[in-house]
């Protein structure tokens, strides 16, 4: 079920700037018992990209009509909103006017097996470099090449593939930020010129700093990554798997990734006790 | 007038990964009496595109026959082709079967008083920094934010805008590639971690090569570039626009850049004559 502007359609106008330069940012949002799953921050981090890109954030009372519209459709499922600078402008340069489109998608949410929760998951290092562009790094924008193109580089032999950026700093994963655990301290890359900014990667560096972990975001190193007690990596709709293989090196689901685990299982469920509206 | 997949149609699945990550490339290029200028050219780069994005070249004789379609109908327009990597998948990991959208459409031909050509324009130097990525540079794909944020930057001022890279090289116009001559020589930006190599670039360098104009791609710094004596831009659509004015400095429309018009003008009546199909 698709709605483009408050519309029940499966396509979009061929002039679409979304289409055309990916002139556009997207969220990805587990919904649960009908209800949107930290929404709240989804959408702030909406609103934090449209002011980079300066497209204008739509109507808030609109926006939440349509994401409840839709996510009260759904036991489980995954709602994507895209907002696109619209139709328009000659070439590259943004029509005066500006009309963005706002696409909010279900989808039904996708199987994964238990144990990738449990026991973790088979992680590799892709060949494919992320770029580096300080001025988009941290924002979930449409232009994704790298991504697709590191996604490709395999089929189901691992759930996850490890970006490095062009400075060979390890960044993220395809679909995933990444956190790893390294004498009873939490690490994530710092995403300053390359990569996305999680809501599970903001949600999990609350946590642990609530929760007297010490964290810290840094660069990190193939070598310290590949050298790190426990590894794991989130996003909205996996919330936390633990890595239990990556290259040939294993590594236990160890103390601290449970007790992020534990502590995001309790956010969660004091999280969707609010109303969205 | 849009084609897509050689039906009609003016809208696209919401589903396209065009949409969802700019994943795909697309062509621009002028129509003049009924006929594509330079096609060979354009579908040699959008072929070569396809295999670093691993996206299946659309048939021939069907890419042919559609552009021929479109462009008969009009005496001077702009043909675009889009070519993405279709729908499905799940995220970022593309479907086993790839089915690629075709998009081909007809716009009017935009009108750029002749005294840009004639008398040049005037330029500017953007704040927006092109990100670096070898594996992408080079490509026509559609991953433009940076082009757009950098077309935001002013609104009629100026006809074109200049970025540098991160690494503070001068690399292309907004729209067009950049060519400057210093002591009778022409040089280029090098195109080998930002920016994209234009079909027109390419046709420049290879006429300069062929009329001894001793011609190099290079690392240019804004100062170089500023210090020149003479000063254009190139796309398949302008040709080529001389630089009147970059910041505050002027420059004329010197010996070099003539020529280089001239042959370019020689060149694509030869090239006219040539049957597409």
């Amino acid at each position: 079920m698709i709605l483009v502007n408050g519309k029940l359609q499966n396509t979009l106008e061929i002039t679409d700037r979304g289409l055309h330069y990916g002139d556009g940012l997207f969220e990805t949002i587990a919904v649960t018992r009908q209800t949107p799953v930290f929404l709240a921050q989804h959408l702030a981090r909406l609103k934090a990209g449209c002011q980079v890109l300066q497209i204008p954030y739509p109507d808030k009372t609109l926006l939440l009509d349509e994401i409840t519209q839709l996510s009260k459709t759904s036991e489980q499922g995954v709602l994507k909103i895209i907002l696109t600078r619209g139709s328009g402008g000659r070439g590259y340069r943004q029509p005066d006017l500006l009309k963005p489109t706002r696409i909010i998608a279900l989808h039904p949410f996708p199987e994964f097996p238990e144990n990738y929760k449990t026991q973790g998951i088979l992680a590799r290092f892709c060949y494919t470099r992320l770029g580096l562009n300080p001025l988009l790094a941290g924002l979930k924008h449409n232009n994704r090449l790298e991504q697709v193109l590191a996604r490709a580089e395999w089929q189901d032999q691992f759930q996850e593939g490890l970006m490095l950026n062009l400075n060979e700093h390890v960044i993220e994963g395809t679909m995933s930020n990444l956190f790893i655990v390294k004498e009873q301290k939490l690490y994530t890359p710092e995403i300053t010129v390359s990569g996305i900014t999680g809501v599970m990667r903001e949600l999990i560096l609350m946590i642990a700093r609530d929760n007297q972990i010490p964290v810290k975001e840094a660069i990190l190193t193939k070598d310290f990554v590949l050298g790190a007690d426990e590894l794991f990596v989130s996003n909205s709709i996996i919330d936390i798997w633990p890595i239990k293989a990556l290259e040939d090196k294993s590594y236990p689901v160890g103390q601290v990734t449970q007790k992020i685990m534990a502590k995001l299982a309790d956010y969660k469920v004091s999280d969707s006790s609010h109303d969205i509206t």
